[in-house]
């Protein structure tokens, strides 16, 4: 191959481009001054009935369709325009397959007219994927240029563009319609999103910052409604950073609940902190739909990792009826809440600390307890979950660029300063601590109880998922606080509250230093910058709580009225 | 510490004696030639009603000590008295506590006789312990002279006969009584026990043999009624083969149902294939008793590695409706079963061939399917799962031999010979590949629904344990049988089938060997040094089907009459 691998990439982008009809292309591309290319914006190349259409959320998308009241088709090639734009505007698309997306979709009509029923409880609904997930007829690079062509980085396998992930085997038999893959970092190790292949993934809402990662794709994609549900992964924030910077929610559950089996990844065979796979979306109803779609397909006889646990009702009954949604009022009662203000090694920036004072009133004036979540040191934690991200010293994803020669991104760069492997005893004894670590939480957690007033530990705790809103570009340098979610396998929803107003969240005048990366992380805060971006928080709960999770997000969402 | 290794396991030896009251020791031990020390023979050193209470099983002891009708003291004394005939008999205990035991029972009778109720649904039961739980008072050795008088080899941390493991905790929160903790082989790593500390742990049934392991200690007490139930652990077989070789019950559940958290191991921290714990007993309620108790505990709140799955009675009921045994007639059903007779490696010796011919043509009588099993390749199974035995090289269980100089038994001597550790590319490599080979598993399963009558793929798989009844001493080459289940993480259940039958199970003439293995199999079978010795199948279910598996196993019990 004598191509250089910037060639490479270069003809991918194109491809990707020309995968977009010519009338929806963008003639005047947008000026650098068009911060937020959201709303208004986008409206613009967008007819009433596109944009009623994309700007519904998935649970609400599916009432229609699975009633045919709307049509997969139409709603389909809503769907697809909008994401047409989203990747002129923001860089956030690996693969585009509208033919056969509406194809499927029109497949799907035809299923309904037939037999009057839908396919499945998905019927007709636009599914975006992360660029893990194998699908047929189009590629998987994971943003490496050495993977163009190649499936998995390997030719000749015969899987490629053939093969599909258990997950979209499933989601086409609920009767989702697959039509995008969305940006990555290449590697995935990044809250940013930035390869050499689709460029860097802009925020929507604000195109001075990051679109997080290493979802990105999905997260800009559905923040400016080219989706309006797609999955992503997470063993560091992956899919709650990208839920998060663009005001959406997102869950990340705990390991063996929904399917990963099929994906590509990095490092795949590391299995000390896994890494999931799980919904964004808008709206909390949407994040249940497809939980619950995924989980009546039993994933549990397809994927050796996944728990046989169906859908448990008389878990999210509890929450529904302590919150008073349901059931009688002998039966509301408070909910208990820990709040972590700070992990101690770097001080979430002003939005961010509003953000959570919001949720905290917000909940104590409903009636709820909130107690201070001052749990065992959150540095150990952090320090051997990052371990296990660097077992192979970095074997994995340096051979992935070795197959084009391709620069890393600096986010990334420090895998190329990595000389050495983990040994098996090293990681037995990193497993051994990581289990007496997840112990000593869970008893803080269990002890929690007699500091409540409702006699329970406490439901959740209210925490900051990144110490800003979103990144500002190259400036990612702190994971602490999605990072020991991952480490401890716990669930946790990303629940947006507020935008950055720069008249309120002013920066720290005096700040004093907790360290040199807390000084980098409080002088990358301006107001100026920042202003209108989203500001989101996450809600954790014990391991495999998905559930009474997602019933408490939903309530938490609704109480603070976004 | 001038005294030798042999003089430190020497004493150990004799204060696990001396803790027996001396009109409890056996004045003249019984010849050699005395094969069979169960039943008649140890009766002679027991009162009627000792033997009434022992050769109880633990689930109808429970139905007299939560109403009253028996004390728990009395039970527990019972116990104490043919646990130490069994000791001396057959070298089976690490660990005797009788006294504390007497008191714990005697605080149980006071409890009842105070509230009129038991303290839980083990109330007053005694349970034996494979010497890996850690038990305050007493020591725990796991057969290494090195660990005598420390904890888990190190001394000075604090914990030395302190701490209790988890499901200590539950098991005494549940009522019942703790009394003595059973040998195993050290490194755990065999299925015969022996150690220098209590040395070669006979079959009660037929001394000629071995009573199995690495739980053989719990196989061997058990197997003389010398406990009721016990809980061993098992990492390639360690809890069925004591149980097939003693005419026992014994789950292995998958990994994440019963808290081993706080227990002693070896190789600790290596997480691809997980050793498990679980109870082996004289029935199937007897299991399911201890099941449902610990995990009304709800030991996911205390072990990080246990998944929420409370008991699960819907599973339980839909055999029990299938099999007749709780609802209408329109609900009884076929169950289907596979049958595997071979593993292509090594051929079974009669008397398992005879106890699988069983098992099929009993449940072809009551109109069951039975449908051979021919599964994707055996042998890359068994490959890829025993090198996570010897990820480390080795390190930790030499480590062991270091503290004392003591020597290795035979069983575990190619402990010696490794001299590398695998790498974290390489370990990630086995994980990759360990989970093809699951998935491959799994969807073979999955396609035996069009194979069967039912229109379900198989309920469970009928298969040998060990390729004979029992191992004859130093004669344990091949452990395929038990050892593909911890690959695959499935639920598996022994079920005693019958007892080996000189004129019956003859040695096959002209047999022609497979290989070099299989020709150590055929030769090491013997009818007449077999003859009366226990002979048991497994019955092999999905991952976490652990009540499905245990009303199905009881279902074949009863079927078979045994």
């Amino acid at each position: 191959m004598a191509e250089t691998w910037q060639a490479r990439a270069e003809a991918k982008r194109s491809a990707i481009l020309a995968a977009i009809p010519e009338e929806w292309l963008i003639k005047n591309p947008p000026i650098e001054e068009q911060v937020d290319v959201t709303g208004s914006y986008v409206h613009q190349f967008l007819s009433k009935r596109e944009i009623e259409i994309t700007e519904t959320s998935a649970d609400d998308i599916v009432k229609q369709t699975v009633t045919g009241q709307w049509s997969a088709e139409e709603v389909t090639r809503a769907f697809c325009h909008r994401a047409a734009l989203a990747h002129q505007l923001l860089h956030c698309l690996h693969e585009i397959f509208f033919d056969a997306a509406i194809a499927d979709a029109k497949a799907l009509d035809a299923y309904y007219a037939q037999h009057k029923k839908p396919i499945g409880p998905l019927h007709g609904l636009p599914i975006s994927l992360k660029d893990q997930f194998h699908v047929k007829d189009v590629e998987t690079t994971m943003g490496y240029v050495g993977w163009i062509g190649t499936f998995e980085g390997k030719s000749g396998t015969g899987k490629e563009k053939v093969f599909e992930s258990e997950m979209v085997r499933e989601l086409r038999a609920c009767g989702a319609v697959l039509y995008c893959k969305t940006a990555v970092p290449h590697t995935l190790m990044s809250g940013e999103t930035h390869n050499n292949i689709t460029g860097y993934t802009l925020n929507p809402k604000n195109r001075n910052l990051s679109s997080g990662g290493s979802s990105g794709g999905e997260g800009a994609l559905i923040g400016i409604r080219g989706s309006p549900l797609g999955f992503g992964t997470d063993i560091g924030g992956s899919i709650r950073i990208p839920a998060a910077f663009n005001g959406l929610y997102g869950i990340r559950p705990s390991v063996g609940r929904l399917p990963y089996e099929g994906m590509a990844n990095s490092m795949d065979g590391q299995n000390s902190v896994l890494s999931v796979v799980g919904p964004l979306a808008t709206s909390i109803p949407s994040l249940r739909l497809v939980f619950k779609a995924l989980l009546a397909q039993k994933p549990w006889l397809h994927d050796p990792l996944v728990h046989e646990l169906p859908w448990r009702s008389e878990q999210e009954r509890e929450i529904l009826e302590l919150t008073g949604r349901i059931g009688d009022a002998s039966k509301v009662g408070k909910l208990s809440f820990g709040v972590f203000q700070t992990d101690g090694q770097v001080t979430p920036q002003p939005p961010i600390r509003r953000a959570i004072d919001t949720v905290v009133h917000t909940l104590e004036a409903l009636g709820h307890d909130v107690i201070p979540w001052t749990p065992p040191a959150h540095k150990p934690l952090l320090d051997e979950g990052l371990k296990t991200w660097v077992y192979d010293g970095g074997l994995d994803v340096r051979s992935a660029f070795e197959l084009s020669g391709e620069t890393m991104i600096d986010q990334v760069a420090f895998f190329k300063k990595l000389d050495k492997e983990y040994t098996a005893s090293e990681i037995a004894a990193t497993n051994v601590k990581l289990r007496q670590l997840k112990k000593e939480y869970m008893e803080y957690w269990n002890g929690t109880a007699e500091k409540t007033s409702t006699g329970r530990p406490v439901d959740a705790v209210i925490a900051p998922l990144a110490p800003f809103p979103a990144a500002r570009p190259g400036l990612y340098p702190y994971y602490g606080y999605s990072t020991f979610v991952n480490v401890l396998d716990y669930t946790s929803v990303v629940v947006p509250v507020t935008t950055v107003d720069k008249h309120i969240d002013e920066v720290d005048v005096g700040y004093e230093s907790l360290s040199e990366m807390d000084k980098r992380v409080h002088e990358s805060y301006d107001p100026e910058i920042y202003h209108g971006a989203h500001v989101s928080v996450q809600l954790v709960g014990r391991r495999l709580q998905e559930e009474r999770m997602l019933a408490i997000a939903e309530y938490v969402g609704q109480a603070i009225g976004r």
